[in-house]
């Protein structure tokens, strides 16, 4: 199965299953599960994971759902555990018809992972459907707005900060996949903060797990 | 025990007791605990399932609770641990009495999976009991009204998509279990974000765990 | 330690050590740890669940704190692990204070199971305390007229389903444990979402997890 | 380190570490644990539990911490699996302050368990921060009036239940523990039950898990 | 990867991989591993924790976040399991810019841990975004005046206890993490209790799980 435009996206997190042997951990099958993934047209990037939710994230876009599905079980059989994942496709969202091609493309086909910023950041999002705040009954033109406001928030932060938002509605537990690369933890921090007092995030963000770590290849990371 | 009219569905959501080791699970014994399963009359469809919840989705619907019971002592004994599950019913709806008869035979007898539409998908949902929205407070005709809306915004996926809504009120912990299978993923996201701005879903839904993945044999899946 | 009236009742939800292996649950100790419970004065009623939560429930009903206490034990020590389980006792409410004393007397000491009715299912249930629907600060007289609408709603399936509410307000998570016993599956979907259109359920009733199957011996179950 | 004034409190909740094979659990090093705390100042209360939360609770008062750590790894180390836990220490809270010394001396320094009351029960409480009812932004005196009610509910079961109320805010997710020892199961549900009615509770209280049992020596509980 | 300014910090939550069996804890490594973080720059604090939720906390403060993902995967080799983590950075918020320049250094480059105060406590916290509190709604100027309210508050506990506040906003589940170090469990309770009755706590808090016990060298906690 193949997608007709854009990419599927998955984000695996996973561990060691024996993290006190690190003999227990095949790394060259896993670096070659990787490799067979890229060969069949997928990006794959990696970074070392802080914290106990997984010690590594593996995060996947390709145009053919069983290239993804292959990845994941070549990493599990190279002794990997995945303990959280994340299933999303790229889009661009009803905001953002109207903008020039080539950052259309950038949303369908991203090139990643971006010079220059090693942290690496990933949540997910959805928008709120209560009795004070319900984003699914705001009509389209406050939505926009918002939209912009929270557009203009994050391009003070352009350069600084890579961000791939993925759509993920019915294919997994919330509406949105956010994809961070930052210069740094700080710029990570700051942009996030930042953007919780935009209407969109004040009154209808839904966030859940962060995880955050950094760039690096399976080696570095098992080393 | 028998259904005297429509069908037990059961899904089951599977990964291998040692994901490491392909030896570990037995795919003979799979294949023949599904297969047993068909001889007693049950539809059995599989699907390969992305992420960390399972790696295998089983859905079974026939009309004997034993034989989905055995189905899943099968696959257990065979290596695979069940990680997630859901129990429903078919059903014609309160809001779907007046259909034509040969409509009301697909929703209690369907027969799947249907042809040309890979990707799969299962979700369940229940209506809000809230002080804003209460869905079991709300009479008769503005519920009806809302599922014609809800009708209507589905149908223009009609092709794209195959719908089966089944009952669990009382039998799982959400009141219906909605399963999808679609020509692609985007066209699985493209149905529940429109359908998300209906009354009945933007005001009243509630919805658990996506699983998402595209149909396959069982002997493909642990290839 | 024994009850003074009523009985004490012990739900649990069990599922073998290594369900990949048959050999491992030692059926002669689980039957011989029912039986000695039997001799003991409890009841106690089994039944095999579908789904991940547990492949067989164990419920037991008797005066002796101990003997629910060593049979929980004794299912342990045959090989089954205790996945979830309930504790509550049998009473009779505040709402029923004025009924025949052969009612009172089948609250209290209730013959399980019923005749007739295979299909099994047991969920806990709660009552709402938020600012629009607060259960507990409604008054007596209101409380009491749901109480009877929503007797009224039930006694339309009298014949097809007995069920059975028993206090856990101090014991357990929720207020009370529902246990029904339906003659099918169908039957005990049409009870819990019909009575979900009372005010007592719509507008107070929190529920926990549902755990549906089918009355079956233990040697039934495993075979 | 040591308290100044009351004592530590430390309700643990075990497991044996195999359940299916007694004789994993070094029962002797268990009790060896218990007496190395009790000569260490502390007072141990240990409890036969009903259910999948845990087998045994043990509840430790003392004025070292290090003795209730030791403790907890004594146990640990005889084959006992800590399934969950709660961390408070004795207080008397702000609404307590005018009474007699001897009644402020049984809460600071509580001596346990009382005679002739073998029901054991535990559950954490907190009180509600939302828009309807907030404990924290309602005056002292509206707060002592709701005490004053809550305390004259509670006398109503006296002699038949004991209650140590425990101060907990920023030791444990909630603010309060609430350790019960009864006549029976009935009093304490019936305890529990009559007390959600005033206001303190209907209004204002968030419960954790309940846990529930008899009084037992560690040797009856795994005999 | 650098923090530019400030540092990055650490909470990990470890138990043994085999809490019976003191042996297989590499007590010796597990102290390399932390020493070895010392040399690259790290402070590292250990405490012995109450409770099930871990034995052992290491909270760890660097500016170099290699040297703290090696930390963690050295403590894993051990032998121990990270139970829970949590990562933040030091910080200087938007409500304290103009304080003196030493105190904005104690906040970004804390000199840890205080002298005479063994009680250590770690708790994650978020501010409300609802329909009756959104702190991300509220205008500055309040915000401003409800941040000093609540530092009059702690200022009544100076010298009792030392707390340390790192931000989290896209790192973490919560927006902040909290560390106190206090003279005794007393005064943690004491400090968080009367904090509480803030508005910008009563209205706005949200608390995630609290971590608490007794500064401890590693080899006193596994002794």
């Amino acid at each position: 199965m193949r997608m007709e435009t854009g990419l599927c996206v998955l984000h695996l997190f996973l561990s060691p299953r024996k993290p006190h042997d690190p003999d227990e951990t095949d790394r060259g099958a896993a670096v070659a599960a990787i490799q067979a993934a890229e060969q069949r047209g997928c990006q794959v990037v990696t970074a070392a994971i802080l914290g106990h939710k997984g010690d590594l994230a593996v995060m996947a876009l390709g145009p053919e759902i069983e290239a993804l599905r292959d990845l994941q079980t070549g990493l599990q059989r190279a002794g990997l555990v995945v303990t959280d994942s994340y299933v999303s496709i790229t889009e661009v969202s009803e905001y953002a018809k109207g903008l020039p091609e080539h950052m259309l493309q950038a949303r369908l086909y991203p090139q990643l992972p971006p010079e220059g910023k090693p942290a690496f950041c990933f949540y997910p999002m959805s928008k709120r459907r209560d009795g004070h705040s319900n984003w699914y009954a705001a009509p389209y033109d406050k939505r926009l707005a918002m939209m912009h406001e929270h557009g203009s928030s994050g391009r003070k932060f352009a350069g600084q900060v890579l961000q791939l938002i993925t759509g993920s509605t019915g294919l997994d537990a919330y509406e949105w996949g956010v994809t961070l690369f930052g210069e740094s933890l700080q710029t990570i921090k700051d942009v996030v903060y930042t953007l919780r007092f935009d209407e969109a995030s004040a009154l209808y963000g839904e966030f859940g797990d962060f995880y955050v770590g950094e760039l690096a290849y399976l080696d570095q990371i098992f080393a």
